[in-house]
């Protein structure tokens, strides 16, 4: 079962640095207890509220939307919208009466009963901020106007957690820095960025390692500067990173031609004939093909769409992909299998 | 510029195992002292001698032979030819007179002015023992009869090296043992070979490495057996070799198929893409391939020929083909163009 077009399918702006542009807001309803006090009954009560709402999110953001409730899916399930991002890893285990409203495409998602009542989030491809913050708002708008929202004068929308109040945003990009990271300037970096209150960390949130030279920087501050503000100085910092990593690249590419295109076919050749792979060594290699898409190396007969795959050869979306459960062995040969088919063929492969 | 038709090319008798069937005759003319005491115009008197030999090779053995000064030729034809095994590492670098006899398909090969006055060598292809000795005996008895050699009723042919005074016989073959390599059981069989008077070792002589799990197995005594016996025993050590190779490659395949069928399509995909080998790393991963085809893991549009590629991208033999002399940093790349060009195309790819 693959659906199709989910909104990370197709090329983004400044897509050989930015994947994905994600917006975060954290909200809770006036008439509940958040949710270290709120009852089951309550919770319940929420989330008939939020599932009330699909209708008019889809009559505004012009998107089908889904609801349901999410901790009766199956652990498999959960898992892959985990590796999709539509929810966080601690919503997936959260013991509690967890609900999703999800638009078809998958770009717009709200988490119900998380660490606070609604998590909304919104997601383009490439680096489009704006069009994200046009999308959560809109939704934001929407849910406010049936549901009623905790906002205080001073301090703004209201959070569980403290770090999340005033704006309740987090805006983020994840970015693929492979030159960053080869020259070993990434750490420089992720110093430079904390000054302007800007995180760089793994994927997955907080202590998530980087795989295959993608992180993503995120605001800090929610509390203080406008949401505007916050995505213009996330913009202007994103817009710096990306051009230090191509200049990067062209130094790289232009001193080491010859070894980086070296390794560039090697990747490739290893991920069109291995009939085992690990996750971490797939996606390692997936990041040096786009490297050579990217600087030109390679030539594709075809759409090399990185982010897809990268997503499907993901534990949980692997097995969704071949709808039936398998143990580990056979994991690495599905996920081989499945990059042997998608990986496109070269064009003038000399 | 490359050759057609040498020995090598084409399949031979147990090609998956036995790679090639060599002897080598040491002889020496009565009428010159030995190499240790023979002079200038002694050495160059003994060229005439071989020289003047080659119509008589060609009506005998119905190829055509050539002779040349080897000691004139380019340090890279010289390399070339030991990388071929058309003469030994000693005779290239071997300040003297030296000459070659030689025939087209070099099958046969004579050393002139040698550690013996004359070192003829013969090749076939795969298992074929029985031929390479008709062939040598063939060039043995057309030399004898014109030439006359040191021959000793008590002791055989005289040598300069006592190790080789008897039959001056050595037969050996080149083998593939990559199973026996991987489960450990290589030491085990030099050590049982050694009790047979067969010595096991790297494919360039003494002290040379096992490059890609290739090594030759040799009769250790000259002296006593006849050449029947060497060679008849030799051939029953070698068919017992090929028989437990071939059964290791069973248990292999069947106990670790995923894991081998992985290692061979990853080897097959890096010489596939690859931009710059080392020529250890190249054989390593042709073996790899090579392992793959006689298992059938890999079925080819077109002969995969093994040895042929593996005397191609030794360094000397590749600057041949592409005719023109490059350092170092340009040979990996030439290396990896040549195997992209002649590695065949797989059928049935999954």
């Amino acid at each position: 079962m693959e659906i199709k077009e989910r909104w990370y399918e197709g090329k983004g702006n400044d897509g050989d640095v930015v994947i994905s542009s994600r917006i975060r807001l954290a909200r809770n309803l006036r008439k509940y207890p958040f949710s270290a006090k709120i009852s089951k009954e309550e919770e319940i009560a929420l989330l008939k509220d939020a599932a009330e709402c699909t209708e008019a999110l889809e009559e505004k953001c012009g998107k089908n939307f889904f609801f349901c409730n999410f901790n009766s899916l199956l652990e498999n399930e959960k898992l892959a919208m985990v590796e999709r991002h539509i929810v966080s890893p601690n919503f997936a285990e959260k013991d509690a009466n967890t609900g999703l409203v999800l638009s078809e495409d998958e770009s717009v998602s709200i988490m119900v009963n998380e660490e606070d009542h609604l998590r909304i989030q919104a997601f383009a491809r490439g680096k489009n901020m704006h069009e994200v913050y046009r999308l959560s708002g809109l939704v934001d708008d929407t849910l406010e106007e049936r549901l009623g929202f905790a906002f205080d004068r001073k301090y703004g929308y209201l959070t569980s957690c403290p770090t999340n109040v005033g704006t309740g945003l987090r805006a983020s990009y994840m970015m693929f820095l492979p030159a960053l990271t080869h020259t070993g300037n990434i750490n420089k970096l992720a110093a430079e960025l904390a000054g302007y209150g800007i995180a760089l960390r793994g994927i997955y949130g907080e202590n998530t390692e980087n795989i295959g030279d993608i992180c993503q920087i995120s605001n800090q501050r929610t509390l203080g500067p406008s949401e505007r503000e916050i995505i213009d100085s996330l913009d202007n910092v994103a817009d710096s990173v990306v051009a230090e990593e191509r200049k990067a690249r062209e130094v790289l590419v232009s001193k080491h031609f010859e070894e980086i295109e070296d390794q560039i076919y090697r990747s490739y050749g290893l991920l069109k004939y291995a009939r085992n792979l690990s996750c971490p060594d797939a996606i390692t290699l997936l990041g040096q093909v786009k490297l050579g898409a990217d600087t030109g190396i390679l030539k594709f007969d075809g759409e090399f769409e990185f982010y897809k795959m990268m997503i499907n050869i993901q534990r949980a979306n692997l097995q969704m992909l071949n709808g039936a459960a398998y143990g580990n062995a056979k994991r690495g040969r599905y996920r081989a299998e499945y990059i042997r088919k998608n990986l496109p063929e070269l064009i003038n492969q000399k």
